[in-house]
């Protein structure tokens, strides 16, 4: 299936590599909780040479003591949130205690527009939600290299009651299977090495064929 | 579509990550003559931490001075050959002044199942013959900056005439509007940038569900 991206044209450098598209990708970090998403995400925003810029959340709760407006979240009222989510206005959200919580399309698309990677960290569900949405963002999930190390890092966490526990192996167990729903699987063996395979499938992706013809043919008709 | 890869059930190291997918990938360079295809190769043999692997083609002509059979060449008969032929034994082949050429199937398989990557360097053609029989292989074309530097490049080679040089361009461009049969482009506007870039997409490939998930649910069920 060819998907249609809009692309940019003028020959930017990304890498010191000639990007055939120009348009940044919209990269989805996704996993059972427990599997170590954030550390990893941190890590990918370590790699030096990087473009990727994180996607700031929206919300309607209040922000706490030394929380900036647009770098922790976006602080907006109910009303706002509300209008937001009528006008179609969000990749991703959901209530949670009351308040609302969503990934803004606009920040999102300005940023893909500008050639950035943007790296969103997402629960199982969220990307589900994503992925009715944009289809072509990137999709990956993130594994724990064994069952058992899942469980163990699941015991370790926190000082929660063994049936928070057994809830949270089970809740996990579910979302395991949806693997299949994702673009890749990375498994969480080593944070570096895993960020790293992340940080190579955003260059293949940049190189795939359906995201790249489009200014190739322009480049060979000597349009540029 | 899911492909049906046959995974080997042990785990092993590739460039430090727990690879999900065990088995080789078969990696097809092509792009037209002229785009720098055989440097791109060498290069990307030259990156370390590599498990690469270059297919020896077969052939009927006989053995040139310092040619080592099994390492530049498979010197076999014309009856030996047409047999393979027969056989389905080839995974491409083409006559070329009365003798033939092919990259035999047998040695790829063992090297796949060994877990190497083999690369293949191969003209358009060849790769649309690949692609035929093997299209789970991975398909990268590779193209140059720009017209002008393609054109540049075939005026350079050699002391051909300008008809030649004229029939070499034409055969080039109608290449290049083949691109959209591979899964990847990648510009060749600097040799190491375009190895590495080859290298990104095999580590990508690997993390790919269609390839990894087979081997991802056999963890989770704790059967390894």
């Amino acid at each position: 299936m060819l998907l249609y991206i809009k692309i940019i044209y003028n020959i930017t450098d990304w890498g010191g590599i000639l990007k055939l598209n120009e348009r940044g990708l919209l990269v989805i970090i996704s996993g059972p909780s427990g599997v170590g998403k954030g550390t990893i995400r941190k890590a990918l925003f370590d790699i030096s040479d990087n473009n990727f810029c994180y996607s700031v959340s929206m919300t309607t709760r209040k922000p706490r003591k030394g929380e900036v407006d647009g770098q922790d979240y976006f602080f907006v009222s109910k009303e706002e949130f509300e209008k937001r989510i009528k006008e179609n206005g969000f990749l991703e959200y959901a209530e949670f205690v009351g308040e609302y919580y969503g990934t803004p399309m606009d920040y999102i698309n300005k940023k893909l527009q500008a050639g950035k990677e943007v790296i969103i960290e997402v629960e199982v569900q969220g990307a589900l939600q994503v992925h009715e949405r944009l289809p072509e963002a990137v999709f990956i999930f993130i594994v724990p290299p064994s069952k058992k190390a899942l469980i163990k890092r699941l015991q370790n966490r926190g000082t929660d009651s063994p049936s928070i526990i057994k809830k949270r192996i089970n809740k996990a167990e579910r979302e395991y299977s949806l693997a299949y729903k994702y673009d890749y699987i990375v498994v969480n063996d080593d944070v570096a090495n895993a960020a790293d395979r992340i940080y190579a499938i955003i260059r293949a992706e940049h190189a795939k064929t359906e995201r790249s013809i489009h200014r190739y043919y322009k480049l060979m008709e000597g349009k540029e």
